[in-house]
């Protein structure tokens, strides 16, 4: 498995506006084979800053899902709105709870 | 909701260990209300590390599951082990994929 997880800040006042383009997107992915996990999620500690937290079945199907067209267009419409990324992080996820059956150890 | 994405560094030669305290802990919270994912990663820069990604119902849901004695008698177990905690993040879910239905808006 492949995790990533990573924060965008929005440009002042853009915030709402990229959550609506990541959480999208997520509902994307609920179709896309390969993607266990895309949450999207807000900063207790800023007001501009997104977290994304990812869990896919390897870093293939991360990377296919960046080349495909509906996401391709999400990317696009949200470019603009970040100011910044920051703290990513990469890990291999082996096991737990609220992973798909079968995709643990 | 809640989350937590956090690195534990294990003592050099532990981390093996730490991962079979975690990996154990993740088994426990299985059972226990309020817990809606528990990843246990390991750091594919860091041969010591471990990342651990947690999403709650609530932040008390989090605090409650502390108090358990099974998830007690694991940190017991687990905090010998542990060299150093970094790179802690808490964010606020809003939804995205592989949340149980219902969790998400």
């Amino acid at each position: 498995m492949y995790g990533l997880h990573g924060k965008f800040r929005a440009h002042p006042g853009q915030r709402d506006a990229l959550l609506d383009v990541l959480l999208d997107a997520a509902g994307r992915l609920r179709e896309l084979d390969g993607c266990y996990l895309y949450v999207v999620s807000t900063a207790p500690d800023d007001p501009d800053g997104i977290w994304v937290t990812e869990i896919w079945r390897d870093q293939a199907a991360h990377q296919a899902s960046l080349a495909h067209p509906a996401i391709q267009a999400l990317i696009t419409a949200g470019r603009p709105l970040i100011a910044a990324m920051s703290d990513r992080s990469e890990f291999t996820p082996l096991g737990g709870k609220g992973l798909p059956a079968g995709a643990t150890r």
